[in-house]
């Protein structure tokens, strides 16, 4: 089943502006300079003089073209960079926030979810925010993600998987303390992305009975208890009930252990306790090429795997790799649901 | 400075008989049939009639010799096996442990070190025990590295560092529970360990200006408090408090961005906050050939990165690979302490 750039009939991405003054812009020119090395055609919500500029000012040869609908995108894809227009209050200058600019970052999201929500875009990838300029201008979600599901209406917490050729992983717990990781960690919260996790490889990977390690919270899965209980009480229990559900769930495993070429080999995904147990071994083997994935939404969203790295942009240093990487799966995924729904 | 093996004047290496039930025997076997693959001149502590048993029952051409001193260990290491002869009170079988047997793997221990400390033997590279069995039997160190504090008659705690040639990371906490690792991290433990690291890359690993990264304990490194202040309260005072000291310390740095090839060139070692995080990228890329290194100990002391590995012991499924990696380690460490005392 080799994915056709474009599933679902043929519609392009959808890709956000992010935080005008971050690489977003930047990575986005990049990546479309390079759409003939089997990057899906996609448009960008985002601001068409801004761009322009961008383009001159770095020596990046980018035609833009603003577009009227989404279905133009695919056509004009390989002679133009496609623009669904918007503007932005205030001129953005690299490297220096302005929070007069965020309410441009919120509709570029919102605009690209409509589109995506209507069927006019198959996949939303967005570019990277930056969260505290925009709680400046009033934005009141954590994240991102948040905000994404409140605009998909959705009331179960979506999950962020990480994931590149060689490993996928999700963690139960994401942006708060260690200690708060550690003690907040329920069976039921893992019993409930995991089944998330695994209803999205088989959904949007096409994985027909995925195999998910539940990796442990303590030094070698706390051996028995002798170096702490969350396995014995927490996470042991979970894989019981994931496997009284059908799920292929397979744990608690030592999370030292976990992740090396020969572990990878035994499962699809690993479920993760906290946030560093899953970023460290993922961008220590694909530190410019993992892709974020928000899984449990209505529709397909990734996004690339770093952040807005406003102290490069306006240089032409920043490195479209892991754009590039998340436009590829966002599509693959597209693809896959449409086969499989 | 290449290590001509066996440094210190030649003398061979001090390697203990480890859990006689587990791997040890086995990997000591194949490790000095792979004597012509650079393995320095090394003795082994442990009974002569089990290991020829052994290398029968598995097959391996390896003739074992008895040694009167351990001088003559690195003579007869081309040609045979060199054995400091023990006596085990019963008869070892593989996968089956005895603590009647806690004794001999205690004396092998007691013997390894007492021939590093007189100068016979240039380091001591110790076998996998088991510490179940060993506690059974009386044992009441927490582990292998308390034992031999105990026996160097040092009150300091030593540092397990843990290396690959891409990579060596040091734990501030070690085998206690997630939870317990982030409730009892102190500045101190952290200046009093890296201060330890530091100066073991000096003397053992004659790097003249070692760089230390400090990780963080929180995901981003706690997003200047966002997500835990322990940045902000313990590790940064400690990163001062070092800079203070001369040593070229750095952070604390995100965990999750500093594992990678490019971050890797940054430093000479890591100091971690706890297990997982020096555990997880260390194994991720070393899978087989991570080496534990003891710093702080009046001698030089390596180990294999695994257990006992009682569920394949007797069938000679068992990889040699990390053992000797850690005689080829101590070897080096010892040649060079002898040329920078």
């Amino acid at each position: 089943m080799t994915p056709s750039y474009g599933g679902g009939g043929g519609k392009p991405l959808a890709l956000t502006m992010g935080e005008p003054a971050g690489v977003g812009g930047e990575i986005t020119l990049k990546a479309w300079l390079r759409r003939r090395e089997g990057v899906p055609p996609f448009f960008v919500v985002d601001d068409v003089k801004r761009l322009e500029e961008l383009a001159g000012k770095l020596g990046l040869e980018v035609t833009v073209a603003a577009i009227g609908a989404p279905e133009e995108a695919t056509a004009v894809f390989l002679s133009k960079l496609p623009v669904w227009p918007l503007s932005m209050a205030v001129k953005a200058r690299p490297g220096e926030l302005n929070p007069d600019n965020a309410a441009a970052v919120r509709s570029s999201i919102e605009i690209a979810v409509a589109f995506v929500r209507s069927g006019a875009a198959s996949a939303v990838v967005t570019n990277p925010i930056h969260k505290q300029c925009m709680y400046e201008a009033g934005f009141n979600f954590p994240g991102h993600t948040e905000f994404l599901a409140d605009l998909a209406g959705i009331s179960t917490p979506p999950v962020m998987m990480l994931l590149c050729p060689e490993l996928r992983v999700a963690p139960v717990t994401i942006h708060v303390s260690l200690n708060e990781a550690v003690r907040s960690l329920t069976a039921e919260a893992i019993v409930t992305m995991a089944v998330i996790v695994e209803a999205a490889l088989r959904r949007d990977f096409s994985i027909a009975e995925p195999r998910l390690a539940v990796a442990g919270l303590n030094p070698h899965a706390g051996e028995g208890g002798a170096m702490g209980d969350e396995e014995i009480k927490i996470i042991g229990p979970a894989v019981v009930e994931l496997q009284r559900l059908g799920v292929k769930a397979f744990g608690p495993e030592p999370p030292d252990t976990l992740f090396d070429a020969r572990a990878r080999k035994t499962y699809d995904a690993v479920i993760c306790m906290y946030h560093d147990q899953a970023l460290i071994p993922i961008k220590t083997i694909a530190f410019d090429h993992a892709v974020n994935v928000t899984l449990g939404l209505p529709f397909v969203r990734t996004s690339p795997d770093h952040g807005t790295a406003l102290n490069i942009a306006g240089f032409g240093k920043a490195d479209e790799t892991s754009l590039i990487a998340a436009l590829k799966l966002a599509a693959d995924m597209a693809h896959h649901r449409a086969v499989n729904d």
